[in-house]
């Protein structure tokens, strides 16, 4: 089996660009005050301003240049999709949930505050993640705006994001088939990065055959992602992965490693990849090599 | 002092019939399947359909009538907010808020099914109010979607809501003076029933006099309501009440009642609901007639 390559330079850099000019707009965005209520906001950063690597706004950054979007626009879509996945993080580590004490290597939002400041402070983001996508700066088509939020809802509600963390807290002790454990990826994680692609095309008025590329694009990207997710549960180690590791498989909780196997779930991942990166081959002149990149990147990162 | 009028009988009989209309529209929009994630869906039905008065969405609904608006439309708008009202109890009600075991006289979410339920059903309903605002069969016009969307989300958020929820926290055990507990009612419950009174501005495309117009009624009413709460927290009984009553005093909060004393309380929110009232009278021919009787019903409730 060949070893995947690791992320290119050139990658690399426009991760790392991506990931200042995504933190630039969220600290611009964030709240802060000296008001009462102060500790909120402050805790709002403390759980969205934490070292993430901002795939997803990257993602919708490399969309967006597929049809020359203005950047600023993709970038406060970017934020938006942060501020929902920083909330779903800091619910999903409280102790009625996953009941980890570090994300990201530092202790998770409930601990360095409390466990009422975390919820009141997911809720807020969630929130915010609508007001800064209906905001006329995101776009100057109000039909525009209203699509993303719809989208973004559709991604991140009971048919996408919730309902697999739903999914998620059933499969402890219930013995999923691989069919049912692809769903549930497909919800927790592959909507919202289906969300992602799309953004780009949405912000763009894409043609359909172009949308769609990227809605195929980023159903194998998201499954291939969470397969490697599993792989690393694992494989990894607590340092390198800045959290607990082994915990699903410690919980009894069906996998893709648990289901397949190691050695299946890699090949697994390796073929989703290659399946997503043939959807971008619609974008000529090498529009969507950066893309391809990203399709290396997740079954090589690390973490 | 004169004592408050009690809910005239063509208030209740609009009132019960919105409440029906409502709930209709709620059962309608909730997800209901039999797929493995089924509890959460169940769950999301519990804490909304769940014998609520509905006031919200009524005031919605008669802020809509002002302008002509088809009232599908408003339905629509009254169940998204009566769905961000609803994850905000639950939210409210965990052992890490304000542990509540019971709410509307039945056990609260997180008793009937449990934490990571309760917190996850929250975050569903939450996500589902601004999809069902986006989606086109709220409005014809994206603008006014996005309209409502960005409105319903300053509301409910960091600055509306939630930083409200915060302040509260933080109120136990501190001493706020009357300024701040003002404020802290505004962000918590006056905002989301402000938005609810322009709702129908919006929908209907009013002027901007009569939007305003609303806008003050709604600030003087929701201040009424929520010195009201304060005084039936004290003077309510548990059984009138469906929850547990007294337990802001208990736990040292200041309120309207500890800050102003009883009579001051009452007296304060008897001088709101007849500003409310004033601000109506630009709409001839007694059409603010409903509206104003929601007034005097704020202040003579017993729940």
């Amino acid at each position: 089996m060949p070893s995947p390559r690791i992320a290119s330079p050139e990658l690399q850099q426009e991760m790392d660009a991506c990931r200042e000019k995504i933190n630039k707009t969220l600290k611009h965005l964030l709240p802060e005050s000296d008001l009462a209520e102060q500790p909120l906001f402050e805790a709002m950063r403390y759980g969205v301003l934490n070292g993430g690597k901002r795939l997803r706004p990257f993602l919708v950054l490399q969309g967006a240049k597929l049809f020359g979007v203005d950047e600023m626009r993709a970038r406060r879509v970017g934020a938006a999709i942060e501020l929902v996945h920083s909330y779903s993080l800091i619910h999903d580590d409280l102790p009625a949930m996953d009941d980890a004490d570090k994300r990201r290597g530092k202790p998770s939002l409930h601990k360095a505050y409390d466990d009422a400041t975390a919820i009141l402070a997911g809720d807020a983001l969630l929130t915010m993640a609508f007001e800064v996508l209906a905001d006329e700066e995101t776009h100057a088509d109000p039909r525009v705006r209203v699509e993303l939020v719809k989208e973004l809802a559709s991604a991140a509600g009971p048919h996408g994001m919730v309902g697999g963390q739903m999914l998620d807290l059933i499969a402890e002790g219930e013995s999923f088939d691989i069919g049912t454990i692809s769903r549930l990826q497909r919800l927790k994680t592959g909507k919202l990065i289906s969300f992602c692609c799309e953004a780009g095309a949405i912000l763009g008025k894409a043609n359909p055959a172009h949308r769609q590329a990227l809605r195929n694009y980023a159903q194998d990207l998201g499954l291939a992602f969470q397969v490697t997710d599993d792989l690393l549960d694992v494989e990894g180690n607590a340092i390198e992965m800045g959290k607990d590791t082994g915990k699903d498989a410690d919980a009894g909780k069906a996998t893709f490693v648990t289901e397949l196997g190691l050695e299946a779930a890699r090949s697994r991942a390796e073929m989703l990849s290659a399946q997503a990166k043939r959807h971008l081959r619609c974008f000529d002149g090498g529009r969507g090599n950066m893309l391809c990149d990203v399709a290396d990147y997740v079954l090589a990162r690390r973490q």
